[in-house]
């Protein structure tokens, strides 16, 4: 096992404090502040950070630890170290928390400063645009004017694509990993259903739940299972779990949790309620399901027109249904046909949609070749 | 369109007054009441009779209409009547509604006579074998001594495999449709996930809700909404809903129903607490999950070694991912091994799960040749 990066620290970047953030909606958000934390060293012109973009629950803790007590490092810490696919001692990497998140970024548990208490839905709806947009904001303030590539899955995808097609000049490349450019309306159904469970929770209280001393903790725990089950395959549940009974050896002919698969589900479900909030949950699917980069004009080519000189590298696993390989080859059709520089690889896995952390040895080779060669055409210099 | 049955009666047939009926768990339960509905008339020799088995929701009413005002027949009306695949001139038709349900049939709503209250959680949990066993406890009262057929969809096709595997005596033809003959891991997370949404509602109050004038409505519509996204496959919802909105033109930045999808959802999930008890959906699910026709040997075709004088005609529908087609061709295989009559159609559509009550031409014509052949093989004459 490679090292890891050790103690990492939080970090925090506010705006917005004089002129408000204004948003997709038209709404205005202000102060607003973004958590970030940063692993390795600038080079000399700053031409070597890496934005890397997490996912739905994800936070901006991607590598290393915040004590010797963590039982586990940051949710990427596979592919960002030294030595490692998202090389610490070549590239200085960054991931921000997104905005409408709950781990240190504004969203809804946020301290609405007109009122002095949490926003809860008084938080304006964002969208994934306003979480770019944010993230601009945060390489403006560390003097980072292009970067060398975004990196990201699922929703962090997303975000790479946005930052392709709406920002075409601040990156030289792009990493969208088990992502689409649009949400269809299976993925808004699977959202909607997780949001259903929340708002069928009396604790919700319509969003204002903060210090009541309840949280919406059985729904939430619900809208997770849902997850869960959207980020496995049917094959890699029948390899993990099978039909094993948890704890028994025969039916117990009773409504308890007896497979184990069950009991995987609700320690999953359960134990989720203790890190995220309910009313985030809803702002991030939220933002999920508005994405579609075809609009306005209909096609993702016009998107992507400016987008040529962003070199890509399209990652999609067969046996994610979540975000099935079609979503990323109409991604990729549109990329051919404005010419943009396209690697793709639809990657044999049955792990579903969590195959883009699980298969590490794969994307450790994947990620390592593309950065490499990505380096050497750019001419980046090590710190 | 093919005339209707018009106006039919539910009727009802109640057993183990005097002796309970043993159920799988070593449980007892008595008396137990099975509602049903026939259509078409006995031949002479009572050789002409079908068995049509429900699916998960569904009940005893499959065919024809209960009064004048009713806006929709029974269930599979597509299928069964005068002239129609299941053609009720030539063969006598019964559905009936499954031991643990709502609509007539003993359940967890039915007053448990030991305490003159419902049973609710009191209710022994019930198997898909004792499901047919009850079925078959009905065949006797009607002098029925071979089925010249069992039919189903989805859990109708598990209790036909059920009569195949254990009672092969009893039908001399079963077609299993978009079914399979073992729950899997997925499908007993998806079932658990519908459960848990049930359980986070406190109005559930552990099962003891009948009478309390409030329901776990807003539980069991989370779990209603699960089912509708399984039923129907990505495509379908793409064809269906695509990302149109629902009554209006963009998008509201708020927490509404706003996407077509969702409001399908919301609708059929509200619809649902009207007509169905979210306990049986625990019952009814739990039966589901425990079955497994590979056990105990551990192989299908020991479970089918007794059924080669049984003729199948299994189908699958290349869209259905609740149910995908190597569930029917793990079947297939096993019936092929014991030297079993079988034909089998992967049926290519686009609609999901729901396939087997939407395609209704192919369907037509498909199960009325088999019943052609099967009653001229089977010499049964007409009334």
């Amino acid at each position: 096992m490679l090292s890891s990066l050790g103690i990492v620290t939080p970090q925090y970047f506010t705006f917005g404090e004089d002129e408000p953030f204004l948003l997709e909606s038209g709404a205005t958000l202000g102060p607003v502040t973004i958590a970030y934390e940063t692993y390795g060293q600038f080079n000399a012109d700053r031409s070597n950070a890496i934005l890397i973009l997490h996912a739905l629950s994800g936070s901006a803790h991607a590598a290393g630890y915040h004590s010797a007590e963590d039982a586990k490092p940051g949710w990427w810490d596979d592919c960002i170290g030294p030595g490692k696919a998202f090389d610490t001692e070549r590239f200085f990497v960054i991931c921000s928390n997104v905005l409408g998140s709950c781990y240190g970024s504004s969203g809804p548990s946020s301290l609405d400063p007109g009122t002095g208490r949490p926003y809860g839905l008084g938080f304006p709806v964002v969208t994934i645009g306003d979480m770019v947009r944010a993230q601009e904001r945060l390489l403006d303030h560390l003097g980072i004017e292009r970067l060398l590539c975004a990196a990201g899955g699922s929703m962090g995808g997303m975000q790479v694509l946005e930052w392709a097609a709406h920002h075409p000049g601040r990156l030289r490349a792009a990493i969208p990993l088990a992502t689409t450019a649009r949400h269809s309306p299976m993925l808004i159904a699977l959202s909607e259903v997780g949001r259903q469970a929340i708002y069928a929770d009396p604790a919700w209280n319509n969003g204002d739940y903060y210090g009541n001393g309840k949280k919406p903790d059985a729904g939430l725990a619900v809208a997770r299972m849902v997850g869960h089950i959207t980020y496995l395959s049917d094959e890699s549940m029948q390899q993990k779990f099978g039909r094993r009974l948890q704890a028994r050896e025969q039916y117990g002919y009773e409504f308890q949790t007896e497979f184990a698969v069950e009991s995987y589900l609700k320690y999953n479900g359960n134990n989720f309620t203790r890190r995220f909030d309910a009313n985030s949950y809803l702002y991030v699917t939220k933002a999920m399901d508005y994405f579609d980069l075809s609009q306005p004009t209909g096609t993702f080519a016009a998107a992507f027109a400016g987008s040529t000189a962003v070199k890509f590298l399209v990652v999609s696993f067969t046996s994610d249904w979540l975000y099935p390989s079609y979503h990323s080859k109409d991604l990729v059709r549109a990329l051919h046909a404005v010419g943009a520089d396209v690697t793709y690889l639809d990657i044999e896995s049955s792990w579903g949609h969590d195959a883009f952390l699980l298969e590490v040895e794969t994307m450790t080779r994947l990620l390592a070749s593309f950065m490499d060669r990505l380096a050497d055409e750019e001419g980046v210099r090590t710190p």
